[in-house]
């Protein structure tokens, strides 16, 4: 629907849901659904296993695990825990971890933008092990085996003057990680996602994703390694907020007087503006301290 | 128009502006608009004089002084102490600062939440000279004559469990100010205002105004002395954003339909999101260092 | 000892020590003592009962509970919450929190010096109630009693032109607390102090005490309520520890000869000098949590 | 002299001073100062031009200039602009910026330890222009010629878990600069030196340099590029306070006395104090803008 005035997500769960509504099957798209009652977690897989289904979907082949916790964006210790175990287990799986491994985390945005600083927050809150490894060997761990932990928080172009692959790809080449995990802020299409939803995927984070826009891939392509890339959504699109309300009200046009009709009035000027909640700075915290403790969990054992 | 869905305004000039599209011209106010063409600074003065100027414009009898300058949001150091300087001439004026005389100026909102933490900024970028006069006396100053400025950041009623205005309240009691100057983060109704234009009233801040809204006035009729309010919409509503998407589409529909209309589309929970520029973390900084370089100007000189 | 180069010390305990060093038992003075060898958390309770042990002791009758913790500047969470409920027992034994009270917490200091930001950081930690019982009753807290809580950061004099007695005062007079509780930042008068030590006391805080030195006390006196006062040492004076490195060969010397000795030697730069651990950000915000943990718990039941 | 309790300098200055009280002239080493009374700046270039003066000043070959400024602690615009200028010079020099060149600023240190952040902050406050000049060629920039500036704040080791020069090394090999600028904050051994004191060097930055401690040193043998370091102290080690307050005191005594009398004296717990000026994170702030304005003065003409 409405091909020229798609708007921009970053969640491939938002994308298999527009072709629920139309009741359109996906070749090459498998998705499994769980729902955890008692903590009111949805987990949505979604498998794009062909070229016809990534092309479908507009996005990679691979694996995206969407859990949806509404309760995430409100300060509850055990719940967020929980969803911390969920992430924690997810990931496990994903890159398992059943050998010792060396992970690098990459925090991508913008530390002074609050709704961008997802990354940097998450890096920030992890346990980092390599540089003890290599000075103490595992006993300086005091475990018997352990995860090689690194991060980085590269920054954005604007503040480096470097494209955030260059930076990525020159630390990569150096410290040899067999994984990079990459942390990202998303935006969403619908404010009822914002803050409360977790997308993981083996491909990494790309083009067109995140509220800072990276140009190129952060994927396995460029990196020649693993990518695990999480987001979480953290601002709507002001013209989305517009777009939303209106759904409705369009319903009733064909596709050229919808076409017509939001050509006039989504000014592009809301592009440039961020919908947040109220609470975006503390939320961001949080969130991000959920998030660093779902990785800190999946690396504590071999 | 639109009364029961009045989008929330804190900018009087706003409301006259609803009243020129109607060409409805308002008994009881005066309004005086200056353009400076190679400054591109608009100055508009509304006067509301009486009781039914006062109830058409919904606010309270006095002076409205607003200031557009649409480079405001913009980094550029000399037109910012341009604005600056006609911040201070307009205070010397409204505050009449020929006297030496005693200023409280309150830093309105929250510090924690980006764009309520304009009041907070400028407070902290000021120059205090009561405690200095009180210990040395003027010469402390190096003058003959100064004014005896003094500032508080009295935080929100969720972090002090205290009304904002009782803490005012109580400095002015101790302290005896002749002026209280209120700082505050305004709600705009568009988003060709935002942290665009300056408002200052010497009717205070009123309930409803600001980001974080207060309950009660701060103003003259609560504190026993003059108040001025000083205000910058920093945010604007997202249920606003919508609101003017649709204004045309409105245009066609009777009052009751409209009604019915904005009702279904606009949801409650738009109203807890708020709409911000991308680079809202630096805006208030370099506006708060703006209004405080005026108000620095401002108390100078006696 | 060494009256003229006195290092100026906020820890009661400290001034017994130096008696105990001298062999010299005070009239007037109560010291018990009590440690709990499991928790390693030794605490003292020193009572000035008369003006003869005020006058040898150089403060104010009253009551000053201290709690020594090695461990307090190491982050573990659960040796933290055995401090916070340590702290808790005491203040509701000083308070008598039997009843319902209504307290204003303080959080004296400068938020934008690190290690003088202890108060702030507490203040915002706290859970406020007095807002919500004013709006909505006792049962708007969900329970039978409550006590009302609220608190302000009221700034240091530099930033608000005000003593911050005057502030306290005017919102004292205004919102009526029962008891005042203000937090501060203390100088040690040695770096095995630092971090490590709570001093909880019934008379206020007074001249001379903390890192940003207040001129006039925050006490009983001028505030015409109860006041209890919490500092823990964050910052050592430069001086002290070129004093404390020379002690032994200072008691080489007879009293004129140290003074002599120690004018020479102690630069009065030195005064304008901080000594703090290299971690002094993140021990801040450790130690401001447990405080704030403490003073919930105690305002948790009534 | 004392040799077993040589205080750590990052300042090749005081390595000269040390021998110049001793009235020893070292071969190898070559220096010339100059004096701006009317600025009240001095500044010496040390040249150690042999292995004989490597050895003697206990640092590599090179040229290392230090610029003295008494107010450079000072709040004044006018002042620090003449010091930036005065680097700029310097490094227009040092790095022959005559030919379009390309410049990779890295900002050493610990962004959230405060003395140790300032290396972050010239890099935030840095224009870059690599990523213009790569998207839209040398026109984007609007002039002829220009240089590509990036930037890169690497954090230190426990954070990333990562050498800082591992991720220089991948960054240098990968994005190619022409030169690397490191930014770092550095140790003094006098009080006096602290943020009033900038050394600008063609040999880098080396280990036991900087607030962090680097463990490798970021230098041309490491980075196969030219690297000029760039640092002032601000912080002095708490034993060196002690130790200078000492000095004269220890003049009477042989070495061997010496040596035992500091051993006692001195306990290793210092070690982990800092001294800053209790305005650090103010000063902080300007030195770092102070640095980076220089430059930007450097790189804005080929």
């Amino acid at each position: 629907m409405l091909e020229n005035y798609r708007i921009r997500t970053d969640l491939a769960l938002e994308t298999t849901e527009r072709f629920k509504e139309d009741n359109v099957e996906i070749r090459g798209v498998v998705i499994h659904e769980n729902y955890d009652q008692e903590k009111d977690i949805r987990t949505t897989v979604v498998k794009i296993e062909t070229e016809n289904g990534a092309k479908a979907m507009g996005r990679p082949q691979g694996t995206y695990i969407t859990i949806e916790a509404p309760n995430l964006s409100i300060p509850d210790e055990d719940y967020h825990r929980e969803i911390s175990e969920e992430i924690a287990r997810h990931l496990r799986q994903l890159i398992n971890l059943k050998e010792e491994t060396s992970v690098l985390v990459v925090g991508l945005g913008n530390r002074e933008i609050t709704p961008d600083a997802l990354g940097p927050h998450v890096v920030g809150n992890l346990r980092m092990t390599r540089h003890i490894i290599r000075e103490y060997g595992i006993s300086g761990i005091g475990e018997e085996k352990a995860h090689r932990v690194s991060g980085i928080v590269p920054g954005v172009m604007a503040q480096t003057g470097m494209e955030t692959l260059e930076i990525i790809q020159g630390v990569v080449a150096e410290t040899k990680p067999e994984v990079v995990i990459a942390i990202d802020a998303l935006a969403a299409r619908s404010t009822k996602r914002l803050n409360r939803t977790i997308q993981i995927t083996d491909t990494g984070i790309n083009p067109g994703s995140g509220v800072g826009n990276h140009r190129e891939g952060i994927n396995e392509e460029n990196l020649q390694v693993k990518v695990i890339g999480i987001g979480i959504p953290t601002v709507v699109d002001a013209a989305t907020i517009v777009h939303d309300a209106m759904s409705h009200l369009l319903e009733a046009l064909d596709e050229a007087e919808q076409k017509e009709f939001l050509e006039e009035m989504i000014s592009p000027q809301l592009h440039s503006l961020f919908v947040t909640p109220k609470d975006v700075d503390e939320t961001i915290k949080r969130l991000g301290y959920t998030l660093s403790e779902g990785l800190n969990m999946a690396f504590a054992q071999v």
